[in-house]
């Protein structure tokens, strides 16, 4: 049993066994958590059209120390160069694998809201595997609504074929917390294998299904007491 | 200097020095961080009527040790009584006091989009002393719509003169990145304190300015990288 955020390379990035003496090594959960990050700022270098960016300008951009650049991506192979830096989509791609980021995922959102309408509108999403396909609601009178380039709204009644026909893996709830669980169960019934989760509503489900919440008050709570405390320490 | 999540109990509730002894009592970064998941736990059953509840009750509904659940909460006093359990209402406002939630924040969302206005429908923000004063646009299009009761949104050439006149604290970024950074060095000029960033986009800001920053973007790659290996884990 391997910790979620605890992974051995040669799972992750499937080097054969023997292929390369990285096989072995262990990526830190500290490390791991940091990636999405790196990914982001890569992203931003790839849109600027950068190709390469030395460890110095990469911590400059990212507030972090060039040492703890250099000690991070080392721990996956050590793409960078001395007097050449990194070549920036080559460390995107290798961190897209490592997050499992190469890999399409079929999207349905639940919830035809304002947060719904929104993600399905996240064009930065498709860079990291996110593949809308559908887009549900209960309410009739958004039935046939246009969210995205061909993507129109459904009704709940349609759901669970829906969920079947086109292979979806995740489902994105974005309604009313008091129907999350219910709905949430529907879809894990029909093979959806992770739920990203908007409803504020904590979700015990099935082991096997991953569910990521994004609870917006605890953000909140978050900012208005790292306020306080900076007020306090000013004092 | 005291760390953002390391508080001692005396700044923060503000205990007169000498009339507790828990006036020098230090909480851990780990509890602080646990108690946004206590409070929105607290606020369901509030919402559920119930006024009472034993540590085993809110370890089962939170899954979480209720040895883990007596530890946390009797670090900042232990209200819970044996036979009795915990009050919800005292416990869920003392935890406000300590987050500093029992505080009224004066917000101002700029970007009236599908974010933006989600965040000011939340009404579970209220709880929270979130008071949502002014929405603001670029779009002409955009400018006199009603979002929430009364608040209609302005364009942003009435900006500074707002933020000075309603006493806005805390400004929600919910416009595209490119903009993110310009409008955030505007409004802190107007003596914004925080800014809740849900740009994508990193915002360096001088320090006396606090930043949360929501990466939707992060919490999906988390979401793919927990499902890819629960998979592999599981083979």
């Amino acid at each position: 049993m391997i910790g979620l955020l605890e992974i051995y390379i040669e799972k992750t990035i499937n080097f054969e066994s023997g292929v390369t003496n990285l096989g072995q090594k262990k990526i830190s959960r500290a490390v791991i958590s940091r990636l999405p990050r790196y990914y982001r700022y890569l992203g931003e270098l790839l849109e600027e059209g950068k190709e390469r960016i030395s460890s110095n300008e990469l911590s400059k951009r990212m507030n972090v120390t060039a040492s703890q650049i250099r000690q991070d991506l080392n721990n996956f192979g050590g793409f960078g160069q001395q007097g050449y830096g990194y070549n920036v989509k080559t460390l995107s791609d290798e961190i897209a694998k490592l997050l499992g980021l190469d890999k399409e995922h079929n999207v349905v959102i639940i919830g035809a809201g304002n947060i719904g309408q929104a993600i399905a509108n996240y064009h930065a999403f498709d860079r990291s595997g996110f593949r809308l396909k559908g887009m549900f609601d209960i309410d009739p009178a958004l039935e046939g609504l246009e969210v995205r380039g061909g993507i129109k709204v459904r009704l709940m009644d349609e759901l669970e074929d829906f969920l079947k026909e086109n292979d979806i893996e995740i489902v994105a709830l974005t309604i009313p917390k008091t129907e999350a669980l219910e709905v949430a169960k529907r879809v894990t019934k029909c093979g959806v294998k992770g739920i990203w989760n908007f409803t504020h509503k904590e979700l015990n489900l099935p082991e096997d299904v991953t569910v990521e919440s994004v609870h917006l008050s605890d953000s909140l709570m978050k900012l208005f007491y790292k306020m306080n405390s900076n007020e306090e320490s000013n004092k």
